[in-house]
């Protein structure tokens, strides 16, 4: 039993008797069960013997989990390993200590007599029609996308269709759930499009994929951001997805007689803007967190005479060669603004407000994404599927004390130019428990800068940086900090960062359920913005959550690729009327 | 010697000696050395030791060949190979009978120093501006397409952003020789969409890939014609090609003085028409076989009072429910047409004016494509790449000899479908020497049917034929045929092909430079449509022409996808000034 398969064996057979504490016993005392919907139904992580003994008491006989299996060599102590359930297959990671687990993750990644149509299961794409009237293939898909205007209710409503929003969208659209995506920019891409020239992603393509589709090999490492706006909108023909463009959602609220949503939307077509109201089951916000702009309120502002706008309005810095710009705020996008400001030969002042956890790229893609996604990962045959569920089998408490430890190390082998960043005035923080950017993009998807040049300009003195100050007010020429100097500014750009998704679901649908559902994202740590208790998993993503028929699906392009498959099929379960019951601890 | 292994070893000593009877000794009497580019940068097939030794003698030290290896087990007497020139890189196959090459095929892959930037060789992505002018991505794409307005000369010009088009032209742009793609139709796609809603391609998806970008796992089976439209308008975003559209080509000379074209383009623009003269190096003619209707001559065509049009400008059958309709021809878009015609209600009569080749879907699929390109074929290791190294190693007098065995087979084990076909009066061929399908297409590509479902309809009387009569004049309500019978109808739609390449040198550059190339396509078999002498090879097509600067683009997606390569490095070592002379037997 010191190896993955004699550990299997065990484990059937304590499932199969359905004993929860000899389950448990399996498990090191400090161990964990994460398990993604294949028993529990939602996303949870079960740690230690009496949360493990009690999931295990509620699911192991009710799941019907069998025919376990690992490609593990023997005497391995961790290894994937596959399985099935009653309803589904299932797959996960197993790691062990001696003869017991520290952590076992399980997975569901399809439903029996639902396999997605892929490979030898595509459609034929000769006669398509199937009333047999000869509506072509794109005058079927029209017909569908138009339906929904004439009356047809979506199974499931999509708002917003950016990565997120498409990577749910495929995930149904291969599951034949019916499902509409509303979003307010014209032309699927626009989010990416609409902002600054020198964006590109900031994490390498092979973390990046969107499903099914993966990018080809030729692909910038780091997206153009037009590149990304281009990507998605292929994509959303690629996968055959029904949007409807320059759509907003005016006010969402679920009919709990009914078991339905009322959802206004504002449509602007050729024809002119029209309401529609539409009744879905399950209402998806796909909105982001980078929805709406967040602008302070600067006392004075309407005295400043130069341009103000937010970082989400401003296209790049063209239009200020020779001026001097003040950028408010220092994470990325205040960053990539004001390096573009200086190639456009402005003069960018940064103010920086609390200190920002700076990420190196070469750090990023050659240290902490390397061994996964990387080419070097994919040519020696890592898969983009095994590598994100290798990510997703680390249980977060165990994620937090791995990224500990790496930016331990980090602050040393990159003392240096830390230090040069610090003599430069920069203030630098690596997280508010030395864990660093993996935890703090799950914790609040702020505070940091993944270095794409700009350090650089900051050590150098091209962009000027005021630290540790506030903004007292605005004057005509530039504002005032709170050490009472007075900076001068043609323009200033504030890069202070978007509504969260729970103002989304404020302005949406309503303050109540806002409060009801509770914070989305972060998942308990305890910092600043995270606050407990803890949750173990990111609080309201891609689960259920308080209010029947209410989603949410986000998170950057690998997450957003990964999770979607799960609340997927978590919809495609309760569109087949299959029994989902989640589990309550 | 009596591997593949064993072989190379003395092939490559042969070869180091300069040898040429010894280089041909290795091979059987009757054997072939298959080459493109590699040694002789031409598209050739040297049959039998005079050959071969005329052409070791020309090329064996010149080439610097060497490296010569293969992944082929001990033993084996047919393998992959690969190996090294002093300019490039070659793979390609070699088929051993006891120690002698029955075939050997050597093809070039990259040129030295000119590797694509794939995988780890992808751009970065950021800082795309090399002028440091803060230009974004999207910037420079539109600059570069911009600048050939504005006088800049492209390297290479192709005619036509079809599939072969945007093929060749995906290649140039990953060996970065600036080229310009120009398209008469708005969008590109356009020679897609405009085609009858009820088409498909007929090959299925493994054989259709374009090169770089593989269709993802859920594309259907036979991709229907908008969708194929969508994705090659996609895969010129993908692969960011230059393209004008609404572009037609006016004419093109060749200026010898100059040693570069002269080319009148009409661009509409949404600012108006406009001549622009540009003047690129080499001019490739990717307009298809498919590029100008071919319209019959009928006598007393204007008495006719009914819809009379080419099968290129039928969108479908929906505007003739119930009505009777004509459709002249019977090879695939006969047969598309006429089947569609009976989906939306109306009532077919095909008129076949000599007999068809009729290959049933699953043959091509289940028996034919099966081995290289299938579902089945991909799950076991098979990639598209091997599979068209596989096609192309062998001679193309073997593959009728193969195709030949293949078909007496084929009609044996199907004689009872084409007893149904003739029964119901239509007339069946093979080839004009059995040798069917796929010689046929290299040949003529034309004669051929295969069928998605309307031969059940001819079979069962839902598609009238009337076989084996020519048209003898149109009347006021249909046509009487050369037996003096009347046919009836309230349309006629005229499946009756397309002009040739060489008619469109004609057109666009003049008779006599159509003369001076002589037929592009066929290989010189022998039969109608395709006469001799023996040439072995496609004629005239990827590879020079007896016209400096002039290149032919074409075939289905397989050919274009493969030799496509072959095209680009051709050009990428006359961009390079590298020593390139074609060998001429």
């Amino acid at each position: 039993m010191n190896d993955v398969h004699g550990w299997l064996e065990a484990f059937d057979q304590a499932l199969g008797s359905g004993d929860s504490e000899a389950i448990a016993a399996l498990f090191l005392a400090e161990g964990f069960w994460r398990d993604h919907v294949a028993f529990g139904w939602t996303l949870a992580t079960h740690e230690g013997g009496a949360a493990i003994a009690a999931f295990a008491a509620d699911r192991a006989l009710a799941t019907g989990a069998s025919g376990w299996k690992s490609e593990a060599p023997a005497g391995a102590s961790e290894g994937y390993i596959s399985f099935e359930t009653a309803l589904g297959r299932g797959k996960g990671y197993l790691r062990l200590v001696g003869d017991k687990a520290l952590t076992l993750y399980t997975a569901l990644v399809e439903l029996k007599g639902f396999e997605e149509p892929l490979g030898t299961r595509r459609p034929s794409g000769m006669a398509g029609d199937p009333e047999g009237r000869g509506r072509s293939w794109k005058q079927l898909l029209g017909d569908e996308t138009a339906s929904y205007a004439a009356g047809k209710n979506p199974y499931v409503l999509v708002i917003g269709a950016g990565q997120s929003g498409l990577a749910i969208g495929a995930r149904l659209r291969m599951l034949s759930v019916p499902c509409l995506l509303v979003d307010k920019y014209p032309r699927i891409g626009d989010q990416w499009r609409s902002r600054y020239d020198s964006l590109t992603l900031h994490d390498p393509v092979w973390y990046d994929h969107m499903p099914y589709v993966p990018y080809p090999a030729h692909w910038p490492v780091y997206s153009p951001k037009d590149k990304v706006g281009d990507w998605l909108e292929y994509y959303a023909g690629i996968m055959e997805l029904p949007v409807w463009n320059s759509t907003e959602c005016v006010r969402a609220a679920y009919d709990p007689a009914r078991a339905r949503w009322d959802v206004t939307l504002r449509r602007e077509t050729e024809d002119g803007s029209r309401e529609h109201v539409l009744h879905p089951y399950h209402l998806i916000m796909a909105v982001g967190n980078a929805g709406f702009a967040k602008m302070p309120q600067i006392p004075d502002q309407q005295d400043f005479k130069g341009t103000l706008r937010h970082s989400s309005a401003h296209p790049g810095g063209a239009e200020f060669s020779g001026k001097r710009v003040i950028v408010i705020g220092a994470n990325n996008s205040a960053h990539d603004i004001a390096a573009d400001l200086v190639i456009h030969g402005a003069e960018p002042v940064m103010i920086q407000r609390s200190s920002t956890h700076i990420v190196r790229q070469t750090t990023m893609t050659d240290v902490m994404l390397k061994p996964l996604y990387s080419q070097e990962a994919v040519d020696s045959g890592m898969t983009t599927e095994r590598a994100d569920m290798m990510v997703a089998s680390v249980p977060l408490r165990l994620s937090e004390a791995g990224a500990r430890a790496t930016w331990n190390a980090l602050q040393v082998s990159e003392a240096p130019f830390y230090e040069s960043l610090t003599k430069a005035g920069f203030a630098i923080d690596f997280g508010e428990d030395g864990t660093g950017i993996a935890m703090n993009f799950l914790r609040t998807s702020s505070g940091y800068y993944l270095d794409v040049g700009a350090c650089d300009m900051v050590i150098d003195g091209r962009i000027a940086v005021r630290s540790g100050l506030a903004i007292d007010r605005l004057v005509e020429d530039g504002l005032i900090l709170s050490d009472g100097s007075h900076e001068r500014a043609d323009a200033i750009i504030c890069a202070t960062g978007f509504g969260t998704m729970a103002e989304w679901v404020s302005r949406l649908i309503s303050p109540e359920v806002a409060d009801q559902v509770g914070p989305c994202w972060g998942y308990g740590s305890g910092v600043r913005g995270d606050p407990g208790p803890w949750e173990g998993e990111i609080r309201n993503m891609w689960k259920p959550t308080a209010v029947p028929g209410l989603w949410f699906m986000g998170g950057n392009f690998a997450l957003g690729r990964y999770y979607s498959r799960l609340l997927a099929l978590q919809l495609k379960a309760r569109y087949e009327g299959l029994p989902v019951e989640p589990y309550a601890a």
